[in-house]
């Protein structure tokens, strides 16, 4: 298959699949996601992510309708029927069908996966960003659908030719990108916003730590500012399709790329794990 | 049709329709809605649920793929398929279909369309509110899909038995309900939040606000708290599908129920016009 659609057990070409009108997402966007790549068939970080799914729908009271194996083998499984190996491994879970009304439906939740081919993006070509102010709900740990505001932030950016929006909230605290988890090396050091309810805790987030770790460079998980960010020696995104992406650009303004010896070797030790 | 599903031209009973998994309300719950009551086969303040869905989609730069008079047209021929007149008539626009991907789609968006059985609640019995910080994004006079903290919400004040949760902002400021507006009668004024982003301009609310005015009821479009709210004369909520609701206790207080010459007054004056 080129596009493999998955709902509840049916499996198609994903754009001729169809779900049920009266499938929650349809009116509240009631349901969690994740998204990883797979590379020659393995699927990268599958155990964190199946983790971190079931700690989102936990946290909205959604039951998973299968268990954790279960759902490992089913992407496994589903990964065998498609022409490629490198692909975006997508899943979600909503929160069951029934006539619009706010109140938790009877039945069980819906389980959903994509496969797209997609090829991880390894690109050290700096790119420019923008910022904006964070108008998202305070439930950003949480992986959800309601994903209207990342919509918008991202539209932002691709208009003003930038690669992603870093958002902001009040008092210039940099929170995470539309897509994307942002950090900075300032001093040398490895500074990433802590994991609140401000930002998603990122699974490349947490293999960009440990690969600082790794390599020395110390790390603080802090709340830093914008004018930190526009100061900073290095700028770095991160995201499961694009694990290391370096910035030379904020709002128009030269910005980072000031040590490129960290952010090769950051690079190499990244990309090192996907191809291990 | 017992309960009527449309989407894009494509008509069934709403059980049994289904639509395009790649509808991006799938994967964003990126699109807006609206909600009104047919009360025998007319939809009641038709023109403004119209005008406020146009001006929603406007604000997210979603273009509605029909023109306001089409979309009234539909509605009505819509109606005319069910076996009865009495309905909740619901209908979004989707920002289009696509493999998911932030940017905006190339192609038109998608009009949804449902129509189910709901006669209009017009019961004066006084109800139990609860009251719970609002987490939501900034975007409330937006009506759209990103529904889940209203969702959390609801499910709050049902599992404590109550009929609806109150929602405030830091500083104990009130904004609205899970799914209906909240205002307060204070030394005889009608209080209710301005329409700012943080609360839904009801159309309901509106008409309430009038019929305060025909009634010589002063009204106040401000901010008032929680202390304002349990210390009210009255306390009421509104929505289309329960324009006036009177409650009597609040997180598990009484409270309000001290102006029922104003309430019966209000709830004679909002009644009148949905038979008129």
């Amino acid at each position: 298959m080129k596009e493999l659609g998955y709902y509840n057990g049916k499996i198609g070409e994903l754009n001729e699949m169809t779900v049920p009108m009266n499938d929650r997402v349809c009116w509240f966007g009631d349901g969690v996601y994740e998204a990883a790549v797979s590379i020659g068939g393995r699927i990268f970080a599958l155990d964190e992510h199946v983790d971190r799914l079931f700690r989102s729908a936990a946290m909205l009271e959604i039951q998973v309708p299968v268990s954790k194996q279960e759902l490992k083998t089913l992407l496994h499984d589903l990964i065998l029927r498609m022409d490629t190996g490198d692909l975006l491994v997508y899943w979600q879970i909503t929160r069951g069908s029934g006539p619009r009304g706010h109140a938790f439906p009877e039945g069980p939740a819906n389980l959903w996966v994509t496969l797209r081919p997609k090829v991880i993006n390894s690109d050290p070509t700096p790119v420019s960003l923008i910022t904006d102010p964070d108008t998202r709900f305070l439930h950003c740990n949480i992986k959800t659908l309601n994903l209207i505001p990342a919509v918008m932030a991202n539209e932002k950016a691709k208009r003003a030719g930038c690669y992603e929006c870093v958002l902001y909230r009040p008092g210039d605290r940099v929170t995470e990108c539309s897509h994307s988890n942002v950090h900075i090396i300032q001093d040398g050091t490895f500074v990433t916003a802590p994991t609140d309810n401000l930002i998603l805790p990122g699974i490349a987030r947490a293999h960009l730590i440990a690969a600082c770790k790794r390599l020395g460079i110390p790390v603080r998980e802090e709340p830093f500012t914008v004018a930190d960010l526009k100061s900073a020696e290095e700028i770095l995104t991160s995201s499961s399709t694009a694990p290391l992406v370096r910035a030379c650009r904020v709002d128009g303004q030269e910005a980072g790329m000031r040590r490129p010896d960290l952010f090769e070797a950051l690079h190499r030790a990244v990309f090192e794990e996907y191809h291990a």
